[in-house]
C-alpha cells in the first residue's frame, strides 16, 4: 500500500552533476571540483521562465518534496508547500532543490574524499558561506539552462540564500521568498552556535575533525548540539503544551536518569540526529549562519544593499519564533521599503516557534500560495 | 590599599558547623552527617527577631557580602543589597548566608568524603531538593537560636527556597523575598538543564561521576554547560549591546577558531567556571531546579498551597529576564492574591536579563530597601 498522497510530486530521484571548474570561495580558498546532488519537481517550460530554486536550511537537504520509494514513510522536508496544487504548484513551476556544498547528503562536503589526499576532507574542507552557495547554485542554474529564477525560496538559513540571490544576481531572480529568516545573526544566535560547536569539537571522539580516520564519530557532542538546537526551534509555549512537566515514569526516581518527557524527547531527537548527520557539516552550517551579513559591506546599511535589487519580495514570520523573531523579518522589510522595493510581509500566528515554517498552517500556506499564483510564467 | 568600600560589611570569615543528626531527604534517602558552611553579617538582637536568611542560587554560595581579605578584588555575590545602609541593612538585620547541601564550597557535597567508603561521594551523593534545603537551613536556624526569620530572601533558585520556607515552616518566617524566580520550571527550562547535564555526563572525563578517582574533571562538559547557562542568564538585547557582531580580530579568518567577541566571552566564562566549580554539584543544582514544584501536591493549585502561609511577600522581576520572565513571578503573585495573602510585586526595567537581580539598579534596590525598612524588629 502506498503512503503517497494524491497532491504529492510522487516518487522522486536525486540526480548528480559533477563540476570540474574550480569555485572561488569568500574565504579566498578554492574548491577544485565538486558534485551537486539535486532533485527537480515539475517541468521546465520552453521559455525556461518557470524555475523555482529551493534553498535548504541547516539540517535539511535536496529532498524537499515527494518520496524516495513506495512505502517511504516521510516525504521531503517542505512537502507541505511543494506539489501539484500546493503553494509552489508543480503544475506551473519547475522546482530545483539542490543539496548545498559542504553538506553530508551527497553533494561534496567534509566527509567526501579529497582527490588531493585520497582521504576524507574533514576540517580541511573550506568554510563555505551563503555567498558561496549562491555562486554554487548559479552554476547549477547555468547547467540546467535557467537564466532567471521565477523565484528563489527558503526558510531560516534557506531564506538567507534567497535574500542573497536578490543581492548577488539581481537580474537572475524575479521573486525572493524569505521565510522565518533574519538579515544576520544576533549575538545570542552566534552564542548558541558557539555552544553547539564547542560541544562537538570538545568531544573526545572528534579528533580535530579527522574522526573518519579513527572509525568513530563525535556522537555525544553532536547529540548535545542537536538537543540545544531543538530548544531554539520550538517555542516555550509549544514545549509547554506538548510536554509540560509530564513525567517519563509513574513517579519521580530522584536520580540522574530521565525524569521528564521533555528530556526523553530531546535525547531521542539528539540521538537519531547524531546517527545520521555529519558533525563537520553541522559545524560548517553554523559557521555559514554566523558569517551571513550582507549589510556589512555597506557599513551596516541594509537598505543601501537593496538599491540594486530587482526582485520582488515575499516575507513571512511566526509569532512564537524566538530564534528569528518577527522583528528580524521586519528589519528586512523596513530596509526593502526604504530602498523602494516591492515587498509583501505577513506575520502568522503559530505555536510552533521557528519550526513553524515547516508545519502545515492554512493561513501561511494560503498566503504563500496566493503570492506564488501571481508570479507570471509562460504557458 | 584596601578595596573595601565604606558601606561594606568588611572582611568576613566563613564558619562551619558539623551536624550528626541524619537528615531525611525528599527522595527517601538519608544524609547521615554533614557540615554547613555559612557567613553572618550584622548582629542577632536579644529578641532574636532580626535574622534574615539568604538563599543562594545555582552557582553562588555562602559568600554573599563583604570580602575575604584585604585586597580581595570582588565582594560576595549579593553585596549590592547586603551591608550597612543597604537594602538588607546590616545595622538592623542579622544576616545568615549558608552554603547549601550538595555544593562545592565547603558544605558537604559530592566531592566531600563519604565516611562509609572513605572516598568522595561522587554521584552516590543523594539528590537534594529545595524542600531538603529548607529542612537543612532550619537545622542551622535552630543551632543559631533563631526561631523565626524576619525574612528569607533569594533570587532565582534562591527565591524558590524563600517561597518554600513560607510553605514549609509558615510560623518561622515573617517575610519572603522572592526575586526573579518561578513557581516551577517550564518544559523549556527543564530542557536547557537536560542539555547541560548531557554535556557533562557524556564528557569522556566524567567517568560516571567518579572523576575524582581518575584525577581529572569533566571540564569540557562543564564548560559547555556554563556557556549555555550564560546565554540564558543574559538578555538577547544585553548580548547585542555588549557584543553585537564585533569581531575578535581585525578581520574574519574563516576557520573554526573564535571569530566574534561573544564567542570569546563565552569561552572565557566557561573555562573559568570549569576550573572552579564541581561538575557533580552542577548536576545536582539543575536537578533541584527541575524538581521544584510546590503546587504539585495540591494537583497544581498554587493558591491552595498558600492557604496556610503566614509570611508577607515581596516579589520582583525584570523586563528582559527570559529564563524566569515577569509572567512567572505573576503566577506566584496571582496565587498569593487568590489565597488572600499580602504581596508586593514590582517589575523593573532592566537590560540584564536574569542576571538583573545581581546587578546594581536604583529602582530595584530602592524598592527592595523600602520593603525591608518596613519590617519590624526589636531594638
Amino acid at each position: 500500500m502506498s503512503n503517497i498522497k494524491t497532491n504529492s510530486v510522487g516518487i522522486v530521484e536525486p540526480q548528480t552533476l559533477h563540476f570540474d571548474e574550480p569555485l572561488s570561495l569568500e574565504s579566498g580558498r578554492l574548491i577544485e571540483q565538486y558534485d551537486i546532488v539535486y532533485e527537480t519537481y515539475g517541468r521546465l517550460n520552453s521559455a525556461a521562465d518557470n524555475a523555482v530554486l529551493i534553498c535548504h536550511a541547516l539540517s535539511a537537504d535536496h529532498h524537499a518534496a515527494g518520496y524516495h520509494h513506495e512505502g517511504d514513510s516521510k516525504p521531503g522536508w517542505w512537502d507541505i508547500c511543494i506539489g501539484p496544487g500546493k503553494a509552489i504548484d508543480t503544475n506551473r513551476f519547475f522546482v530545483v532543490s539542490p543539496c548545498n556544498l559542504g553538506h553530508c547528503s551527497g553533494s561534496t562536503g567534509p566527509r567526501s574524499i579529497d582527490p588531493k589526499t585520497s582521504q576524507a576532507y574533514g576540517q580541511d574542507f573550506p568554510i563555505v558561506t551563503v555567498v558561496d552557495w549562491v555562486n554554487y547554485q548559479k552554476r547549477l542554474a547555468d547547467k540546467l539552462g535557467i537564466s532567471q529564477w521565477a523565484a528563489v525560496a527558503g526558510g531560516s538559513l534557506g531564506g538567507m540564500q534567497a535574500l542573497q540571490w536578490a543581492i548577488q544576481f539581481p537580474d537572475m531572480i524575479r521573486h525572493a521568498i524569505v521565510i522565518a529568516s533574519a538579515p544576520k545573526l544576533s549575538a545570542q544566535n552566534i552564542a548558541f552556535n558557539a555552544v553547539a560547536r564547542q560541544a562537538i569539537m570538545s568531544d573526545a571522539d572528534f579528533h580535530g575533525g579527522r574522526y573518519y580516520d579513527h572509525n568513530t564519530v563525535p556522537a555525544n557532542g553532536l547529540k548535545v548540539a542537536r538537543m540545544l538546537g531543538h530548544i531554539t526551534y520550538l517555542s516555550d509555549d509549544a514545549m509547554g503544551d506538548k510536554f509540560g512537566r509530564e513525567l517519563k515514569n509513574d513517579q519521580l526516581k530522584y536520580d540522574y536518569g530521565v525524569e521528564f518527557q521533555v528530556e526523553s524527547y530531546l535525547r531521542y531527537q539528539g540521538e537519531s540526529f547524531a546517527n545520521r548527520f555529519d558533525a563537520n557539516t553541522y559545524l560548517l552550517m553554523t559557521k555559514a549562519l554566523d558569517y551571513f551579513d550582507p549589510a556589512e559591506k555597506e557599513g551596516g546599511d541594509l537598505s543601501a544593499v537593496f538599491e540594486k535589487v530587482q526582485a520582488k519580495f515575499f516575507l513571512a514570520s511566526f509569532t512564537t519564533d524566538w530564534r528569528f523573531s518577527p522583528a528580524r523579518s521586519k528589519e528586512i522589510v523596513s530596509a526593502l521599503t526604504e530602498a523602494g522595493r516591492d515587498v509583501s510581509y505577513l506575520e502568522f500566528e503559530s505555536n510552533y516557534g521557528h519550526d513553524a515554517f515547516l508545519v502545515h498552517n492554512d493561513d501561511y500556506l494560503d498566503a504563500f500560495g496566493a503570492y506564488m499564483r501571481n508570479i507570471e510564467v509562460s504557458p
